[in-house]
């Protein structure tokens, strides 16, 4: 049951040699879900370890360039390396409204049909998301003309009470997203994995007289069994304690959230990963463009007790520091601001192709 | 005077980390004219030596997306990194109808104010450039409602006579475009330099008594003068031959040309840029694609006279010679199968970030 992040792009405004444009992949159970998709991520998937054909959902937090040119080049060549099988599920998108549009008019301009299916599921911004004069309704946006491919996807409105957008819920995880304030709409999305049953204490197996078998799997499933000698046995009796589910956060740009719930949705997260555009001395100018510094996200990671907080979306002048050459800025100083904040926890600064374990925290007492 | 190629990403179908999405860069009198922008262009600019910033002409050979999608990310970073300036002339950019409409459509989606002007002309295709069951009709794309940014750009028409499209004509040169045959239809380009004056032959003006000063740039210029003495003496008498100018043609993806004007068109260009995607056991499959092999593309280059073909535009199953590992195909072999049609004649392979010089034919007698 490993979980791990791989970042493939981590430079902001556009991709550079050095930072691609903003993605990452979350990988859980075999499959990858992709985190933004900004030009070339396509070449940094097959330059990285992760199997393109691997992913089953998309998700893009805002609609600029550099979050989302590389969509319509993703799907073709993914289209390109597939078998069609009518059997598979669709791709899964997730993005802004006016999304569906875009994938749909790239796609018909360009002639391909894709093998393989896909719906766009549109998340409807509030108008306190962006300065009031960047706001753009995008409602009408595909909503004229035949019904284009990607369309059974459904349309995600704030949910008023919860304060966030349901994705997804299945027995093993909740998928969630919430708003966050941008020169456009922005949006952070939240993996949080239910409890698992502990683990079958054996020992206690053996002294109630629980033959291995059958009974084991009913017992771990939450199922009480009854005994040939008609002792009744509850999983409670002879399951550990459940082992808790993990929770990762990952934001699109942002110089903060909007309402107080996102501190909730991220309370005690196992990996956060928010932008730090700018460092400290140039606060206004990040605010002003609706980025965070390397102390904003801290904050944030801070009142959310995150246990660890990942900085990316660097401005392309900080280098990675191994390849900083003399005179270039390096990300480093962006990491002690962040570490100022955080005191001693850890603040890891993401680079293209590093990898994040997100470990179960088994054993851990909450 | 300059002139010179470099290839940016001479791969087919999707960019790969060996080879980049269609792309290259003609270099002329400091000027750079991108020639197809697929997605990851922009990048492939930065690892050049070349300026994006010296960009004033885009041309799209074709609605595929390895051809296009590159083209809203390169525009918003070459204003990222622009000053605004309202003396700017405007990019041109030239491509088939419906790209006008998808620029607009992606940089409004994107709320990205570009800070400098351009311009869309649009070329209309002809039925007969791609398979009938292929072919569709873009003429309503961006026809509703407001005039988006680049709406000045002119819809070129085949021209009847001469059955090419002229984009473009000055005292220097001479820009057309013509029809070619592929999935989708396709376009080629070329640039004619029209002859320039030949040198002064300083020998002969001291002979005539002319003395260096305001009078050598008059007969220069083609203007005749009359001497203080009375003589007069016309350009012909003291200029060498013109120097010709150079052709360059470049081709979109194709399987062949409509029409036979494109042989007239491209006879003997300096320089072809041809597509060869697969090699000659596979040329069935070639044709099928609306693709070409070595050998289909150098009797073109045969029937038009030119001096030197240029293979690009390689399946990525090619590796390049330098980067191939055990068992991988390189391009070699595409490289005898074009050379055993021209005989001794060169034909270069183009690689990514391979430069290639147009010398001016001095002293060449045609």
């Amino acid at each position: 049951m490993s979980m791990d992040i791989t970042f493939l792009g981590t430079g902001s405004a556009y991709p550079s040699p050095t930072r691609g444009a903003s993605a990452l992949v979350l990988r859980r159970e075999g499959e990858c879900w992709l985190f933004d998709c900004g030009e070339g991520t396509q070449t940094q998937l097959m330059r990285s370890h992760l199997r393109a054909g691997r992913i089953t959902k998309i998700f893009i937090t805002h609609l600029h360039g550099d979050h989302f040119f590389g969509l319509p080049g993703l799907l073709c060549t993914l289209s390109l390396q597939s078998n069609p099988d009518p059997n598979k599920p669709p791709v899964d998108i997730y993005g802004p409204l006016g999304l569906r549009d875009f994938i749909w008019r790239s796609l018909e301009l360009s002639h391909s049909q894709l093998l393989f299916p896909y719906v766009v599921h549109e998340l409807v911004p509030t108008r306190d998301q962006c300065p009031d004069e960047e706001f753009r309704d995008f409602s009408h946006l595909g909503r004229d003309g035949p019904a284009p491919q990607g369309s059974g996807g459904r349309i995600l409105h704030l949910d008023p009470e919860e304060h966030s957008y349901l994705l997804q819920e299945d027995e093993q995880l909740i998928l969630r997203a919430f708003r966050l304030f941008h020169r456009v709409p922005s949006f952070g999305f939240v993996l949080e994995e239910k409890p698992r049953p502990g683990r079958l204490n054996v020992l206690k197996l053996k002294e109630l007289g629980v033959q291995p078998g059958p009974l084991y799997g009913k017992l771990k499933s939450g199922t009480a069994v009854v005994l040939e000698n008609g002792v009744r046995i509850s999983p409670a009796d002879v399951l550990e304690e459940p082992i808790p589910g993990r929770k990762v956060c990952i934001l699109g740009d942002c110089s903060g959230v909007v309402g107080e719930e996102a501190t909730r949705l991220c309370w005690g997260a196992d990996v956060l990963v928010h932008e730090a555009t700018l460092g400290e001395s140039q606060q206004d100018k990040a605010k002003e463009h609706g980025h965070s510094t390397p102390g904003m996200a801290s904050e944030f990671a801070r009142r959310c007790g995150v246990r660890k907080l990942v900085l990316t979306h660097f401005s392309q002048r900080y280098k990675p520091a191994a390849q900083a050459g003399q005179g270039d800025e390096d990300v480093t100083e962006l990491g002690r601001q962040a570490e100022a904040v955080l005191g001693g926890q850890g603040v890891a600064l993401a680079e293209d192709f590093m990898t994040i374990e997100i470990p179960l925290r088994r054993g851990i007492t909450e």
